[in-house]
């Protein structure tokens, strides 16, 4: 358009592993957060805004593919040349804003915040580079009470947006479980901290990848069917027998590796689990620690009220990311849908956390613990989709004020005036097509009813009303168009003084009250 | 923390000119989108969410600050070598998504979105990289009743976030006047374009810069304060002399451009500025088609009920951004305010917009007209920070339950869970601090009230509220510490049974409805 720059018309297309939400997908996006956002408030926590352009070396890099030569983070020079990110998550942030507001900032200091998040890896069917969290942290206590409020809250939230209860868990371990099996496992052959990481983000594949790859992640590596080779984390095979076996696993030299109920309680629930992890594995005194805490937290959001069908411990949940440094949360979906390749499976995972005590220390070099949950917006979406969650609470289209005559457009923005007023949507149509072009387009719109006036109607100080809902409830019914031109049906021709009363009939007689927030 | 990486302890600051929210102005900036979001759905608009990250090219270079070498944009290359930026308003984001879904979109088009959006400039006193922005479009109409709905339901957006009459205006011009003015400017002395836009960034300065720094910005250009030199746009006295005019100024040789009243319609209001733009001005056939389009405008406004103080012509209006192509709005706040400098100054700008014609044609090929209206958040909440409107509507903190014994957290987490349960915020004290400490904690956090139940009361079956908002007040009057001590006021020993209703109770008494939304 300008001078300077008169280059080939641009494509209209959003680079990969990015999308657009419209509509209906975005009013019910912030009724979700509105809801999860409530609850967070209610357990004391505050709201909080952060940049998302920061510093990368503020960020850090803690990303399960570090390893990757982008390192999975978005970053551009600034005019200074320093380097900024998009950020990969919400908790690097709060730690750099904690750290840089420590001494204002009230102690414990409770925070919730949502956002979109950047990461730059291969996108693929439901895995985006941008998308939403929404996250609680607790910073400046080391007190298992926060991390059993991280699980409450969760539960809360989850069943704040309509799952219910049955149709969630929120699965606990630990991370010192797992250092306490890396102590006792270390004794006979060292494990470098590289090594256990890689360990531990190959254990978090198990419900993606199963046991035999799980296995070869964890020792010599493997090739996927795309005949990429991951490396292994070079453990033993009887260092990974005894990860296996933690993760309910045992080998057999004919069929290999398979679920083994004689690795699981026999005692059900949370206090079967604290005593098969005290008496069973050999933990450590790390470990043991771990196994304190958890008990701890069993005890708590028992003695709050949840059940071990609302939060229950489980020593398979490891999280990919490397800062966590205590109790680890997964909240799961339990329900199963259709996979891409039409298998029933669970719903999986939509969010998760846990302690990560050396994130603020980073910038501070003393310790400050901190807890926190994270969910997954989209993925929350998707499952109350699925469910059929939102389609109750769908927000009625506008009405359409027909355009019939150019000179009248006064008198036809006086109505959509007046409708909104009483809490009614309404819009006049601008374009400048024809009547039957008009209906259609009120049909996309969504209208629940149009509004007619033409010359005719306009001399008499009536207009037409006409219930777009009805109408195609009854158009279903009617046979003919004789039959139905003679018919007429759901409409009607009122005063005009009496429009906005009739179309507020229609509309609660559809159930939509006029007012109702969107 | 990996052995990978041991840099120096991180900074933990924000790179300049991004800031962090938290807490109330959070809460109150989400009322405000939530409020001004509900205006845009009542006129029929539906909200859209856009990626951050989009084409380079896509988004297209519009920039005011487009002759900077960085061009005023965040951007980074893809790991296909393909250019990415930051989106620097939600216009360009809008053309690329209805070019893209052009043939599915119910047309006229009207959307409405908010989010941040990032400027790569030199920021400065209240001038950010990474700022807020709502707006509503409407694509599709080349209908001036289209403009006209974007002024009213400007107006109406800005009393629903509690701005009343009278204290803004929403003023209109027309880019199409001012291409009348340069058509009959051009015709002794030719204007390229690129002088033409370089003379409406000039004119858009007026109220910043002033009169003289103006007419050296149309002519021969100008040197600031700081030394730096700005390039003029190059007209001739002549051609700026008659540009002042337009803008209310005449010269003088002694006294230089002063205001004059001659400039300006003997009758008051839009019906006095369409005959003096139509009689008085010389605009040529554009510029005419431009009165005749804001005639419609202001016939469309005022018969729908708006004044002429809430929705003014006002051809001094120009807006910075080149692809405007018809009319163009701003919001101006009009009480006064103090500037930096302790001067009284109007708050001025909130919003603005305007008709881009060209836009999504970039894409298209054809011509697809569009019309809207951006606010800038952050602005918006400052105006209403000034005028005290969010104090009103203050979310109380939390209850705080005091933790007195370690033993006890169960029972602490159950009382928080049953004050949550009647709709009031409850946090139980997570840190290892004694009771004074913990008062000081609650006092912080805002707490409406604290909870305490020591091993004493346990027994008894008894707990102690405190009222800290009335503690604070009759700590304003009673004298020495021995009477307070005495009196023990603004705190209650109740039964345990008793406690939430005694909580509610303090809570109603200082005006808070349990489970109002915050």
């Amino acid at each position: 358009m300008s001078k300077r720059e008169k280059p080939a018309r641009p494509k209209a297309a959003l680079p990969r592993g990015l999308r657009d939400a419209a509509g209906e997908e975005v009013r019910a996006t912030r009724r979700m957060l509105d809801a999860v956002g409530a609850v967070y408030e209610s357990y004391g926590f505050e709201p909080l805004m952060t940049p998302v352009l920061e510093y990368t070396e503020a960020l850090g890099k803690f990303l399960p593919d570090q390893d990757r030569p982008n390192e999975g983070v978005f970053s551009l020079q600034d005019d200074d040349e320093q380097w900024l990110s998009l950020r990969y998550d919400l908790t690097a942030p709060l730690a750099r804003y904690v750290a840089e507001n420590f001494d204002v900032l009230p102690k414990p200091f409770r925070r919730y915040q949502w956002g979109p998040v950047w990461r730059n890896e291969k996108p693929g069917p439901g895995r985006y580079r941008e998308f939403l969290q929404i996250d609680a942290d607790t910073v400046g206590t080391a007190n298992p009470a926060a991390d059993a409020e991280m699980c409450m809250l969760a539960a809360d939230a989850l069943e704040a947006v309509g799952i219910a209860r049955g149709d969630y868990v929120i699965k606990v371990s630990s991370r010192k479980v797992l250092e306490g099996l890396r102590e006792s496992l270390a004794k006979a052959t060292p494990i470098t901290d590289d090594q256990w990481l890689a360990a531990l983000r190959s254990a978090d594949k198990l419900d993606r990848l199963g046991s035999d790859a799980v296995q070869r992640l964890l020792t010599v590596g493997r090739e996927d069917e795309s005949g990429d080779f991951t490396k292994g984390a070079g453990l033993t095979s009887g260092q990974a027998d005894n990860v296996m076996r933690l993760l309910g696993f045992s080998h057999e030299v004919v069929k290999g590796y398979r679920r083994d109920p004689l690795l699981r309680p026999e005692e059900e629930g949370n206090s079967g689990w604290i005593k098969w992890l005290s008496e069973r594995v050999n933990l450590g005194p790390t470990g043991e620690k771990g196994v304190g805490e958890l008990e701890q937290i069993a005890d708590l959001v028992q003695s709050s009220g949840y059940a071990d069908d609302q939060i229950a411990i489980d020593p398979t949940i490891v999280r990919g990311l490397e800062y966590y440094t205590g109790p680890v949360f997964e909240a799961e979906l339990t329900f199963e849908i259709t996979d891409y390749d039409g298998r029933p499976v669970r719903f999986g995972s939509v969010g998760g956390g846990g302690r990560y005590d050396g994130l603020v220390s980073r910038f501070r070099g003393e310790p400050v613990p901190a807890t926190g949950f994270s969910v997954g917006v989209s993925r929350l979406y998707a499952a109350l989709e699925h469910l059929g969650r939102h389609a109750a609470r769908r927000t009625p289209g506008p009405v359409v004020i027909l355009a019939m005559d150019r000179d009248a457009q006064a008198g036809y923005q006086a109505m959509a005036r007046e409708l909104r007023q009483a809490g009614i949507r309404a819009e006049v149509y601008l374009g400048a097509s024809g009547m039957k072009a008009q209906m259609k387009y009120a049909d996309r719109r969504g209208a629940p009813a149009v509004v007619i006036e033409g010359s005719v109607e306009r001399g008499e100080g009536m207009v037409t009303v006409k219930d777009l809902i009805e109408g195609e409830r009854l158009s279903g019914t009617i046979e003919g168009r004789e039959e139905w031109t003679a018919a007429r049906p759901a409409q009607e021709k009122v005063r005009r003084a009496d429009m906005v009363a009739t179309v507020a009939a229609y509309l609660a007689r559809h159930g939509f009250s006029p007012g109702a927030r969107a």
